[in-house]
Parts: structure tokens; C-alpha cells; sequence
């Protein structure tokens, strides 16, 4: 598709940029220290996700409102996809997430290239944005989520 | 130490932001394209880390030098900590990496604050950075590395 050098130019998407980096945790007020107290970041966000069955906690460092997010994923139910992630590997990284302008769109061209998709339409995650995710067996054993951030 | 509304006023450390994330892979080369030519990043450094037996790439969005990057993880040898962590856990995620200005420092005042350190001193990590990890039970499952990028 592109050589080495110029790989971006001829890519099937153009993200913008990491995100969020998504964290399984059993307990986001066992965990919430060790960003907050610990490394110093701030909460910008707390919501349920009824749809995902979880309970998701976003943080950033204070004043860097574009700087890629921790967040922080509690299972609300032994169903819950992070739920399931726990009993398998323990808490840690779950996912990663990068920023697209047209979800809907670059969902279509993922499709028509061959990358298997967990969602083939977005869907709605929290903090208002579009998600969708992308298989981890098209992405190195990465479990990737592209989302769509609310205009401001 | 703080409350939850102004956590980083008393917080340990202030980590500036999300320098990179560390991916574990069998292959750079063959893991690349879903980076350079899916997501569309592009590549901003390849080396060989003797030390720790890996050879690492880089990537980031085009023209976004501050955006938080993917730093791939390939072993050179068997006992290469990247290669034990492809047996145990396969390919993806390994380590989430914060820039802090003063590692040395940091280090220290962790370690007075009961944290529990890999490396008690900076060490010479890849990119000419020093780094130094966090282990994972200090961080709720995620092996967190602080590094301390070149002055321009």
C-alpha cells in the first residue's frame, strides 16, 4: 500500500491521535490513587455505560485537555465485557483508542480493506462519543477503539 | 493525601503527559501496516536496546510530535523480557510510559512514599530517554514506565 517512509500517505485512515488508553480495574476507588495521588492526574470524567455494563472513569494531567486519557473501566455485572476481562487476565490494559473524524466512514473503509471488526457501526460510548472497536486479530493482539469525540 | 476533586495539588509526582505505550510484538516488521498503513502514523524512530534484548520502532501521528506514541517491542533473544511476555501473555499491550522532568528525583520520592520500584535508579532506555518502571502491583496491573525525554 505505502512504503516505509511515507506510510501515512496512502493509509486506509488517518487518526488523529491517541485518545484514551483504556485500564480493567476491579474497583475505580481501589484504583483511582495511583493516578490521582500517586501520579498527579485529574478525574475529567465519571459515568455508567448501561449498554457495556461498566462504570468508566476518565483522567488526564490537570490543564492538558488535548493529552491522551486514562480511563479507567469497572465491571457493573459479572456479564460485563470488563468483567470477563478480569477473570481472564487479571486488572490492566484493556484497550486503546484513537481519535477519528468520521467514524461511519472510516468503519466502511476498515470493512472494504479486510479488518475485522467488532463493531461495523459506531456505537454509542461514554463521554458522548461515537465508538467502535476493532478485532484484535487485525491489530497485533491490540484491542483498538476508534472513536469520534463530541464537536466542541 | 488529597480529595478526589483536587488530587493533584498534593500528588506524589505531576507526570507532564502520556509519552508512549508499549506494545509487545513477535515482529516489527510484520507488525507495522496496521500502524503506518491502517491507522495511517508514521514512523519516528528505530533502534536496538542491548540491555534489555528488544528492538523498538515508534510511531505517531504525522506533524504531532507532542501526541502520545505507540512503541513497538520486539525480542532479540529468548530470555528478552519482551520475549517472556509474548509466552505468557501473546502479543499486545506491555507497559504505559508517563514523561516526568526529573526521574532521578521522582524515583525517590516514590520510593519514600511506600511505592514499589523494577528500577530504583534512572536507566538509558531507548530514544536516549531515562526510564525507570513502576511494578505493576503499585499500579493496579499495569506496568507503568516514567521516562525522561532528551532537552531538545
Amino acid at each position: 500500500m505505502a512504503d516505509r517512509t511515507s506510510g501515512h500517505l496512502a493509509s486506509v485512515l488517518r487518526v488523529s491521535a491517541l485518545h484514551h488508553l483504556g485500564v480493567a480495574v476491579a474497583s475505580i476507588a481501589a484504583s483511582r490513587a495511583v493516578y490521582e495521588q500517586v501520579l498527579g492526574l485529574v478525574c475529567v470524567g465519571e459515568e455508567e455505560v448501561a449498554d457495556q455494563k461498566v462504570r468508566v472513569a476518565m483522567f488526564q494531567p490537570p490543564a492538558m485537555p488535548a493529552a491522551c486519557r486514562i480511563e479507567l473501566l469497572e465491571p457493573l455485572a459479572d456479564d460485563s465485557p470488563i468483567a470477563r476481562h478480569l477473570q481472564r487476565r487479571g486488572p490492566g490494559q484493556h484497550h486503546v483508542a484513537f481519535a477519528v473524524d468520521d467514524l461511519a466512514a472510516d468503519l466502511q473503509r476498515l470493512a472494504r480493506h479486510g479488518v475485522r471488526l467488532i463493531d461495523e457501526k459506531p456505537r454509542r460510548g461514554a463521554h458522548g462519543m461515537l465508538i467502535a472497536f476493532v478485532h484484535p486479530a487485525s491489530a497485533g493482539g491490540v484491542l483498538l477503539e476508534l472513536c469520534e469525540p463530541q464537536r466542541p
